[in-house]
């Protein structure tokens, strides 16, 4: 088998890719990417396009609803906006081993290059080990001419933060892509780190809409943040959590 | 050295393989694929006809009870049912990393394509981290046309349970193999996921039996089921274990 | 992607190098190496010529102060003495994996056979566990033609210290390089191993400029090991340090 | 480079190599093995003849009386005794990854059918937890026409005793070896576990030697056996180690 596998069931449809932007929202710190780029597949009815299996994700296949399993994988879903088309890179998992994220970066680098990918946004959590009521949207970037338009999207830079950089997909992909002429973009949802965050992921997505400059109703993930607050108020107060839904929201 | 050496003694034996299944009970948690497997060996009389080696597998050698060690292991065992061939495979343990999880599997279904098996059954372990009176036999699938036949079998399915998948050759075999037209059944006994556990092997083997069309002969594993729900009351009780021989059946 | 990139933006370079030695600083105990190579590297006005990346490092990128990203990497600087040049091995990390240490450690030998250098340097720390007043600076050598001369430089051997050997890119570069015929003096600045310490540092500076027969103002390191003096002081008298910067001095 | 190198600083005396046996004693429990062979290559003045290097061995030099280091290494030594020629494999630390475990013992498998080794012993400790007052030599044989021999040298069996099997080069040469019709007899002194054990390796002496049919004088290690107790009784009664020679005792 290989290394890592990248399979378009339908490849023709890569014929209908044209100016794409390539939007990472891999498993992190509070899950913001996760969400956000869940959440945006979801109202923008992203079609499926690609599947990935690796070596380097976990050896282990997850049940879906009807019993039916598959193996741990990430996915390449694919949105025609009127700006162009918008990549989507979600899954289970990153790489489980250090050698793994920097060979599965060059494989997503290389399928970028392939479509034609000009620039990247990966999404993040930035942990801050404390709740936080206005959460920031902090930037980093691979070029400094995407400065000016990133600052101007609502997204904010702090000298050396976060201080120990950013790990695993979110950051190869701008490392590496420099390297190749990809532009890329990060923008991380400050969060306590603690739980899965749909406030900051609400947060986040205001800023990525307004670089894409597309329109994503936010409803859903304002809704989730606002239960997400009235179950961590009802912890505080010593309530349990009312169901099992509740329970997952908590890293 | 090869990663992975499978070696078959007498390779005549491939042409007596008929319609098979495989049968995988590796090592697990509560051991149930272990004891159902072996037991099955036991039962059946089926013979070895392969021996694994691998670097995946741990650094060592067992030393059997005359003195000759022998490396760690998987092997298969070959028994001609009237409705066809059952291979199983069976072994010390799996692989120690997740990368060698995933080329074991690859390797295990490249000769299961060789010898035309059209269908792998796993069997593990679903812990629940409390003891069972009556366990159940959950399963998974990587064929949704499996299903009916899987519950006509008295195995159940519950939604997003195991809610962490399958993992290791119990997963990979179903997922990997689903990418290669192998249909494949994972059977899970419920158990305490504390001890070895017989009673819920026993189970596992009755809905196995069924879907098999065989006959196997449990009184052995009741009676190992019975002597272990002995050994866990005078435990409760506080007593200790009255030789080594019990006291090998806790995890 | 190449598990190790070794990069001359500008390889003309290469022929500006004469009769080179290489000093390697990367980072380690007390981070000796890194303090005494980085200050000369400031001090000396030396230029970077090549960057180094791998898949044995960090999965990461760091942000610079203008927001932008970069790999994690090790770097080459050079500087023309009127001895000949003198090329720096510096960087973020070492290798993550033991494999990974030995696989940089030969592409850097691989390098320096090309440039030509004839010795190495490395520096390190060598933590004894205490706060030590007057740091010695003890050395190991890869040939014992060099015992004399390192020696004479204020570096003192002692039989069996340390007796763990030396760990990494400056064990290796030594150990390996003994093979293909480089020189290897390994200077290892005493130091208690709990804090970044630019006293230690100093004493080793003042060693290894006799060796290479140059000039270093030690001016800055030098007033970095009073303010860490003072820090520490006002930490056993219980007071706060005063600020983020001096905070990051502690290991 | 390569993962692992074998280099025989002069080839020619492989042709002195007659009717050769290898004994390994590398690293493990209680440094049995490694007390036993590295006596046994002083008192009979066996000649070093080859060094191994590998990436499997930690990355790492060590720092020889005269300050001079050498990288961490594997060795072999040579010594012709009447009855033929004996070969030791020596060294400081066996891999540090489970593959590597295999991929060395694979290459001196492949060392020891080039030079015509007929039969491998490998030695080891067998930690039982406990002081032993009288130690006993437990055995393994890779072949069942072994066991008459080693029975008679005053080695014992006890059926399932090492639960756990051998770990680590002592068991692979066995159960590899087997598959390359190389004869091979694992000898591990029963020890406590916590410390490096002369006496126990002097028992093991005394089973190697009968099975060599060669004298090798045992008093050094015998007088080691003493020290040994005198030190553990001055611990239980609370005095303290009376020098830094004997702390090293202690594993």
């Amino acid at each position: 088998m290989d290394d890592i596998t990248i399979f378009f069931p339908n490849p023709e449809v890569k014929g209908e890719i044209k100016d794409p932007v390539l939007i990472e929202g891999l498993p992190g710190i509070g899950h913001i990417g996760k969400l956000v780029a869940e959440h945006m597949i979801g109202e923008l009815k992203a079609l499926k396009i690609a599947t990935i299996h690796s070596l380097y994700f976990p050896p282990q296949v997850l049940i879906e609803e009807n019993g039916v399993v598959r193996l741990v994988h990430n996915e390449i879903f694919h949105y025609s906006s009127p700006n162009g088309s918008i990549l989507f890179l979600v899954g289970d998992y990153q790489s489980t081993s250090n050698e793994g994220h920097y060979l599965l970066a060059d494989a997503y680098l290389n399928l970028a290059k392939e479509l034609g990918v000009k620039r990247i946004y990966t999404l993040g959590g930035f942990g801050v080990g404390k709740m936080i009521e206005e959460p920031r949207v902090l930037a980093a970037v691979n070029n400094v001419d995407l400065l000016e338009e990133v600052l101007a999207s609502g997204a904010e830079f702090e000298k050396g933060v976060p201080g120990g950089g950013i790990i695993g997909a979110a950051g190869l992909l701008l490392g590496l892509g420099a390297m190749r002429g990809i532009e890329g973009i990060c923008l991380m949802g400050e969060t306590s780190g603690y739980i899965v965050d749909p406030k900051s992921a609400s947060s986040l997505l205001r800023v990525l809409s307004g670089l894409l400059k597309i329109e994503v109703d936010s409803a859903n993930l304002e809704e989730r943040a606002i239960e997400m607050e009235q179950l961590i108020e009802r912890l505080i107060e010593g309530e349990k959590p009312q169901s099992d839904e509740e329970l997952r929201y908590i890293g």
